[in-house]
Parts: C-alpha cells; structure tokens; sequence
C-alpha cells in the first residue's frame, strides 16, 4: 500500500520538518524567550516540544524505548538540536517494519486509545504541523515578514 | 480501502473542524480585525481563509466546481459563517466516489502537482491544522487561557 509505507511517511514528515527547519533558523539567539502572552510557550520551549514529541512518538511508533537527546543545561543551539532530532527521527521511521506498520499500537496509558503505527506517524506530524502554525505566528512577531509556504513539495 | 474513504476522511477532517469551531466561537466581533503584526491576516481573513480554502479543495476532490457560499457584504458571523461552509465540506466528502478516490487530480494550474482524492482531502486538512495553530496564538492574544486540545478523539 504505496501512501502507508516508510518512504511515503518519511517524505511526508520531512515536507513538514523541512519548513519548522527554516522557521527555526529565523529564531535569534536573544529571542528564544519570547512568549506572545504570559501563559505561552516560549519559542524556545516550543520548538523543544515539537521537537522531542516528534521523535518519542516515531520510537513508539518504531517499537522502540523514547529517549532524550539533550541535557537541559547543554550548550545547544536551536538549529543544532532540530538537525539532531529530525536525523534520529527519520531513522526511526526507516525502522518501520512493513509487515507490521499496520498493527495497532496500545497507547492508552499516553492518549487514551489505540491506533496503528502508520497513523501513529500522522498524528505526529499533526502534531508538528499544529504547533508549526503557532511558530509562523511567534516568527512574524519577531518581525519576520518573507516567511515560507506552511509545506514543501506537497 | 477502510483508512482513506469517505468516512475516515470526514472523521478526521471533523476532528480538526470541530476544535476550529470552538476556537472561532472565542472570538467576539470586535476582534474580528484584530491582527497580531501589520501583516498578519486580521482574525476574520484568516477564518474566511480556513472555512474557503477547505470547501475549495473538496470540490475539487469530489469533481465539482467550487462555488463560494457566503457575500462579503452580508451579514454574518464567523459562527453562522463557519457553519455553513463545514456543513457543505461534509457533503463534499460524502460525495467522493469510493471508485476514484485513488485517482489522480490535475492540480498543475493551482498547486503545479498531480494527487488522488483522498490525498487533496488530506493537504486541505493539513493547511486547516496549520492555520488553526495560527489561529491558537491569535485567541490567546484576545485573552483566552483556556483552549482545547488542538485535535478531538485524535
């Protein structure tokens, strides 16, 4: 089935990924404390989220134990953690078995219900493309105004 | 094909729809132009846009012509608005004929690509998530703190 498999799963995150990628870029170092409102994420915090929700679900997804892969206090860049996640991520979903990416995955205990690994991968870039949405907003009001399409090549 | 028919596709397009609806019926009508930056849509162009948009693609993917279903000038709220053109995308959907919806579309005047049914359904959902992100920041400028989960029964 040609949509559900890994390539067409991995192209479909990375037309997403590719974009967060640019918006991110256009993060200065001084504004990774901005929040829009008091009650906000800031950008810093955001990215973060996407960042490691993206790559925890796509080890579920995978089969696998989710890791971290930063320390808080490490000296990181923004643009450094994203190609830093976004490399480990799509290795995990290279690792998705065909014979078994159909299967039903029980997270119950994380989001209340079941779903397979395929649609476990969408939910995930909805996920990113939801909160990606928010980040158009973040950027603009950092005075941004030539800001990308919300997808590549889709 | 269970996951991409008609009823996946409208189940998963009302689960995003639906949270758009409650964040629209946030916005009171004296911030219907507020906008967050200068060249930001103001709160009314960017839910016009999402509510247009949608329809548009699924007249496409249903092979009918789009037609727009409200005058500028009327009176109407976003609510009413919102209504209206999310009853009529179900219909749309409900009408995608099982038979085609493998079959590719000619999008090459509009999005210069070629994709089946089900996947033209799933950019429009996916350009919805995205300016529903958009739309999350613009609420809570308004003063919103308690918003929902940005997808129901994911």
């Amino acid at each position: 089935m040609m949509y559900k498999n890994e390539a067409y799963l991995k192209n479909y995150f990375l037309s997403h990924r590719d974009v967060t990628k640019d918006l991110i870029g256009m993060i200065e170092k001084d504004k990774y404390d901005y929040r829009p409102t008091p009650t906000s994420m800031s950008a810093k915090e955001l990215v973060v989220h996407m960042l490691t929700s993206f790559h925890k679900f796509a080890a579920i997804a995978a089969g696998r134990d989710p890791v971290q892969l930063h320390e808080e206090n490490d000296d990181w860049t923004l643009n450094e953690l994203a190609d830093r996640y976004t490399e480990e991520s799509v290795r995990l979903i290279e690792m998705l078995d065909p014979a078994k990416i159909d299967e039903e995955i029980d997270l119950s205990q994380s989001m209340g219900t079941v779903m397979p690994a395929w649609r476990l991968i969408e939910t995930a870039i909805d996920h990113e493309i939801n909160h990606k949405g928010n980040l158009f907003v973040y950027v603009r009001e950092m005075g941004h105004t030539h800001l990308p399409m919300f997808v590549k090549n889709p």
